[in-house]
Order: C-alpha cells, then sequence, then structure tokens
C-alpha cells in the first residue's frame, strides 16, 4: 500500500493518513482501547456488520443516518445526547465511520462538545478519501443556508481502507473521479491524462484508485500546510466550484458534486480561452479529459437565468461581481471577478451548445 | 494607562490586551468601519447609550440579553438569524461589548459561524476584565449540563476601559476580587497583601482596580500561553474553583463567582493544611487576606452531603476521586486526588466550624 501522508496544521501541529488493507485489525485495535466512541454511518454498519463486529459487541457506538437534511444543529444536539447517554467524557476520542456527510456532523460535534474532542477518521466514500478526509473543515447547514456554520478540526488519524470503495455507485465513484480531476488539473496535465487513459478500468477496478487518491491527497496538503483556514491560496480550490455549485443547486442536487465541477471547470476553461487566457489547442486537451466524466446536462432557455440567480449567490462574490478560478493552462490558476452581464450569459449559453451532451 | 499586553497564541498568533481611557474615541474609529457589526450587552446599551451613541446611529448592532438561561445552542442559533438579517459576512467582524455571558455567546458564534469570524472584545464587568478576556474559552450550557458545549477562539483585539467598572455591584467587584487573588496566591503572596491591605479603598474607589487587573491578566498570560487548551499546566487555575464552583451549585448561583471561589481556595488551604503541605502560619497567612472576601455562608448537615455531591459531579474528577488543587505555599499550586469519604466530610466541616461566618 501507499506511504502515509503526515499533514502539518496549525489546529493540531500535524495529522496523519494512513492507507489500510486489513480494516478488520485496524478497528479491532481502536475497539480494545475503551476510550475511544464509535460513530457509524448506518449504511456502513450493514454493509460492513462483519468486519465492525468488534465494536457492535465491546465498543460504545452510535450509528448516525447521513443525509443532508441531517447536518443540522438540531441533529449536533441529537448526537451529543446519545454520546452523554455512553457517558462520553472530555479524554474520549470519536472514531468516525462514513463519508463526508458523517465527516461535517462529526468533526463539528468533537469541535464543540467539551470544546474538543479528538478524533479518528475512515473515510467510506471516494469523495471523503480523496479530498474531504483532509483540509480540516466541517460544515452545518442553517435554516436554508447550505454549510454556513462550521469549525476546522482536523482529525488526529485518518485510515484509508480501498475495500470501502466497493459499496458505491457508479455515479459516486465519477463524483470523486470529477474532485479528483480538479486537484490534478490545479497542478498539471499529467495525471489528469493517465485517469483519461484508463478511464473505463478504473470505472470497472477501484484497485487503481488509491493510487489517484494519495496524489490528490498529496497536492491538497500542499496547499491547506500553508493556508489551512482558507484565507488566501487555497481559494485556487475552488476551480470549478463556483460553477459547478450552481449546477448542483439548479439540478436540486440529482447531479453529483464531482460531476457538476467536471462541467464547471470545462466551462470556467471556456471563459479562460474567451478571454485570451489559453489557447484552442489547451481548452481541448483538457475538455477531452473532462468530458468523460461530464453528466448529461444542459444550459439554455429555461434554466439559465435560475442558474446566473444560483451564480449570483455565491459566498466568495465581492458586491456584484463574480468571484471565479480561471486557468492560464494546467497547474496556472487565478482568480478573477466577473461581470453579471449579457456576455457572460451568452457565453454560458455558447459554452453549452458547443459542448455540452 | 496601562501598557498593552500581547498575548501568544495557538489559535490566533497573538492578540493584544490594549487598556484604555477614552471610550468614545475608540468605539467611534472600530464604528467607522463598515465591516464592524456590534454585539451589545442590553444593560451595557443603556448605561452608556451617549458613549455608544455612534454604533446606534450609523453601525449594524445587535442587542443580547445576558443572562446564564441564554448561553444556549438556541438562543445562539437566535442570534445568527438576526446576524444573518444584517446581512452580516466571512469577512466582517463582531464587536462585543459586555460581561462574560455575552462573551461565552459571541465567541461560540464567532467560532462556528462561516467556520469564525474574527471579533473584538470590551469586558465591561470586573470578571471579565481581569480574566475571561483572555484564554480563549467559550461555554454554552446544553440541557441540564453546565458549560458543556465551547470552543477556544480568543478575540484579536480586548480593550479595557475602567470605566465600565462603575456600572458594577460591590459584590460583582467582589467576585472579581476573589478571582484575581486566585491568580495572585497561583504566582506569590505579595499582590494579594496589597489587595488586603487597600481592601476598603478598592471597593470605594475602582480608579485602583486596573492595577490588579493588568497583574491578574499577566499571570495568566503567562500560563495560557505555554497550555492554551488547558491539557495540563493550566490545570493550577481551578485552584478554589472546584470547591468553589459547588458551593456557587448549591446556593443555586445566589452566592457569586468570584466569592464561592474566595472560600474554595481558603478551604483548599485549610485541606492541604490538614496534609501537612503547608503550616498553620501560612495558612492564616492566606486566611486573614480571603477571610475579607468570603460571604455569608456555612457548611453543616443541612448542606453538606448535597455539596459533596455537587463535588463528585465535577468533570476534572477522576473515577471516584475528586480532582483538586492543592497548596504548599503561594505560588507553589498541585493538584491532588482526594478520595470521597468521611474524612473528606468530616474536614469540610471542621473547617466550617472554625473559619466560616
Amino acid at each position: 500500500m501507499f506511504d502515509s501522508i503526515i499533514i502539518n496544521s496549525r489546529v493540531k501541529e500535524f495529522y496523519t493518513v494512513n492507507f489500510i488493507d486489513d480494516l478488520v485489525k485496524q478497528i479491532t485495535k481502536i475497539a480494545n482501547e475503551e476510550d475511544n466512541v464509535f460513530v457509524v454511518d448506518e449504511k456502513i454498519s450493514k454493509y460492513f456488520a462483519t468486519e465492525l463486529d468488534c465494536v457492535f459487541k465491546k465498543s460504545r457506538f452510535i450509528i448516525i443516518e447521513c443525509k443532508e437534511e441531517n447536518k443540522t444543529l438540531e441533529y449536533s444536539q441529537e448526537l451529543i445526547r446519545r454520546l452523554i447517554e455512553l457517558n462520553i467524557r472530555k479524554n474520549n476520542r470519536l472514531i468516525v465511520i462514513g463519508g463526508g456527510i458523517a465527516q461535517d456532523i462529526s468533526c463539528f460535534i468533537a469541535s464543540i462538545l467539551f470544546r474538543g474532542l479528538d478524533w479518528f477518521f475512515f473515510p467510506t466514500t471516494l469523495l471523503a478519501q480523496c479530498d474531504s478526509c483532509i483540509g480540516s473543515k466541517s460544515s452545518i447547514n442553517f435554516d436554508q443556508f447550505k454549510n454556513l456554520l462550521g469549525t476546522f478540526n482536523p482529525p488526529s488519524e485518518i485510515y484509508i481502507y480501498p475495500g470501502f470503495l466497493n459499496t458505491l455507485t457508479e455515479n459516486e465513484i465519477k463524483s470523486g473521479i470529477g474532485e479528483m480531476l480538479h486537484y490534478f488539473l490545479s497542478e498539471s496535465i499529467e495525471i489528469a491524462k493517465e485517469v483519461s487513459a484508463q478511464y473505463e478500468q478504473i470505472l470497472s477496478n477501484r484497485t487503481l484508485l488509491p493510487y489517484f487518491i494519495q496524489h490528490s491527497l498529496r497536492i491538497k496538503k500542499n496547499i491547506i500546510q500553508i493556508d489551512e483556514f482558507d484565507t488566501s491560496i487555497r481559494h485556487i480550490f475552488n476551480y470549478g466550484h463556483t460553477f459547478g455549485h450552481a449546477i448542483e443547486a439548479i439540478s436540486q442536487y440529482k447531479i453529483q458534486h464531482g460531476q457538476a465541477i467536471s462541467i464547471g471547470m470545462d466551462l470556467a476553461n471556456f471563459i479562460s480561452m474567451s478571454r485570451g487566457m489559453i489557447s484552442e489547442d489547451v481548452f481541448f486537451e483538457m475538455h477531452n479529459i473532462l468530458n468523460k466524466n461530464m453528466p448529461k446536462f444542459k444550459f439554455d432557455q429555461s434554466n439559465i437565468e435560475k442558474y446566473i440567480l444560483a451564480l449570483s449567490k455565491d459566498k466568495k462574490n465581492k458586491g456584484n461581481k463574480l468571484g471565479s478560478i480561471l486557468t492560464s493552462g494546467p497547474g496556472k490558476l487565478s482568480k478573477v471577478f466577473l461581470d453579471f452581464d449579457d456576455s457572460l450569459k451568452n457565453l454560458i449559453l455558447e459554452y453549452s451548445l458547443k459542448f455540452q451532451n
């Protein structure tokens, strides 16, 4: 398996990503320490009932229902009550097994209960393994506002077990690939090309994924070590995200995150080309990679106004300008503020006519 | 006025305590920056209506009702909604004017809204000026549990304006004096003796207080810079607090914090003497100082069981042992775990008979 990755942090000095191939061994070891309390995604608790048997037999644990509607203060309070019933103490540690939603809720609780609990994380989705497990963020929805609340609080140990990837649908894998492509293209074209060359094999053989996961984490690590709290250079990772989030929103989240940002990057590249930042050749070099991972989706007169409205609500905007990350070629990202005018709208429609499925 | 105090922090690199004598000038300067949003204790907003006029005229502000029952997630959510109505943004800063409760609630909100907002703090009580304004902690009650939730998130600037002290009752001043005595005795006997010598003057002339406030903050600074997250040496500041908290609890919080810990320290000293850690001389040297600040309160058969029960719930306990800070003399504190047995109970009753009013 791959070497551990150590990430320097302002919050925790450092924390470690470990790649493991024996889940039972690792879980058993942790379950043997009575200070640990497990927080397990309901789906994972069923899929991996055998592997988690030692947890359910001898450890304190709670099962959490991982859906977007539960990323709230109310659900967090419910879980805190269940942890208190388990007699949780300040010197206890949460062991979280699940995807991004399990991470968001548990990390938030670990940030505020007893002014902070130690926690370990076993990410179970490709998105969580290749991206969210590092970077310290938790996100909680508040009223109608997505991810309005949150904290920076990384786990002290992360265990990546590739076997979890077998539980995922093809769309979930594609979503993770989209997120990884965004990291790869923020550095260079090379690894994105490898993904493209092996795209079909990756979808059918998930043992190919850890190689890309560790590359993705390595690229993210280099930036978050400099800007953990997302105030400067880490903004480049909004590449594809501003345009992608708005696609997710107008699709009512039917289009998954990483697939939406595949379109988002392609659109950002198209706008970059229109501004003379990249040549047609460079645009197509990236388009041919991204296109493989793009879902069926079109901008047209029926949704363009809604899309512009969704973009206008992005929290990275300044005044009446759209804060977007554009590219001068792979590895050369920069922040540009775009006017919300007809030319932006027409550019998006032109992009769609030419390049969308 | 006194020199600024700079405190090194893991959360914020450093933050600064500034002593100011012109409140209007400072507030006006801050109110002129439109990124600032004020959070003002209702009582202070009335007492200092003239000084805060520039805030109420041209700044965004919310008024908060500072009572213990409002240190909850529910009230925090209500305030977050009011901040959203004021169109608060990630790059805005909260300017908090109030005592410890205003600090707890606002610091908590500043920790979780947008994953963290910058904030300034104008502490208005003696307790907040001499103690809580530094040290990074916020505390939120949860169900029946006091201060179960919280964060570490210091303000980036603290402004100590002694004029606020004129709004306080004598009991509130005594409460602050108790907290300061606890810092002084954790270092040496010298400054505690000065307090004792001038005790009556201090109560009648509050301009004498800033001298003691800056000494108190200096002592606290030296420890929190080493152990900001309260995992080791900062525990010495529980001196008098374990015994004091339980007095507050059984008095239904009629006895104020700093007065309760004046008794708490005296009791801890008495137990230290009974264990041969200090001589009778040293006990009396401290007792004669603490006694001036001790409220009317007695342990007897009517409350001793309740008191022991309250002590048994202290979160610093380990197993069935009471985690308490005892003294080998001024400046020489250490943690000792005491058995909950009849000898502890008898010792407390003996102390009360001999030394309580």
